[in-house]
């Protein structure tokens, strides 16, 4: 039987659910999700690193842990044979992207990514003007080697990033721009 | 100035200390540290995936935690512009593998790198007799779509997978072994 009623409108419930807040994290898990049930990618978040210091004697609760600096960015994965890497990161800001938002090492670990032949970038959303781009690591790296600033005007990461559009399924398409660099 | 003597000293005492006993995880995670620092890969440990249930007041120090069952491998990375990915097991048995060592999804994982042009395996330590084999996930794929067993003979592994040799630094080259089927 087909409802096709109620699936649009659950469907544009969901959109607008996704306009409405949704996070960056889990707009990204749901397409990385989605690249992986169509077998499209295979790109995961790792998990937040923690450090376990005390455990219960059965060694499943663990009742004494703490967040530790991440070594690495946040996602990685395959996607044509290539290996892919990048951090996200939203911002408040309307007018600039503040760079302490990324550790020095998550900037190095990119870096190398470029250097072995893989593809790195990074994905800024800007809440409050609700805006996602991907910016590709040689790019945002360029400007803070040539500039002594502290932060990446929105204006340099229109001009050399890549707006990612709203979708539905996948709710942000960003591997569409990884393949118009391929 | 230089203390030949006491270099080479403290070389085979870090010999020994390795063949007595360091942990599979630890030579591996040593190896990728000398990947890392001669610019050769860029190959982590995903860090173990830990819920944190609650959480104090400043955010820092977790209450109640529990471990997660891992939904890929324990490591990705990149070599040679190559996706890497791949799961590290010890077994004290002296004659074979238990498969259930590793989660059924995780070999859906490695096969799905694989589908996706990446370079995925395992590697196996028989702790019993310190040997260390890698072997490539269509391998041991096949053993087990042929076969109907719960583990695969060590006279399997040592047929169709590769010997990692100890080494000093890296304590196990297994990038090696890559190299000899790009």
């Amino acid at each position: 039987m087909n409802y096709p009623n109620k699936k649009e409108h659950s469907n544009k419930s969901y959109i607008e659910y996704g306009k409405r807040g949704m996070t960056l994290e889990s707009d990204i898990n749901s397409s990385n999700n989605y690249y992986l049930e169509n077998d499209i990618a295979v790109i995961y978040k790792k998990p937040t690193p923690i450090k376990a210091v005390k455990v219960n004697y059965s060694r499943t609760k663990i009742t004494e842990a703490y967040y530790e600096i991440p070594s690495t960015t946040d996602y990685n994965g395959i996607y044509k044979g290539k290996y892919i890497d990048f951090e996200a990161k939203e911002t408040r800001s309307k007018t600039s992207f503040p760079i302490n938002n990324i550790h020095k090492h998550q900037i190095i670990h990119l870096k190398r990514i470029d250097n072995h032949g893989g593809i790195s970038f990074i994905i800024i959303r800007f809440t409050s003007i609700n805006k996602t781009y991907l910016i590709f690591t040689k790019d945002f790296v360029d400007y803070f080697e040539q500039n002594d600033k502290k932060s990446i005007p929105l204006s340099y990461i229109e001009e050399k990033g890549y707006i990612i559009k709203d979708g539905y399924n996948p709710v942000i398409d960003y591997l569409k721009i990884i393949d118009s660099i391929l």
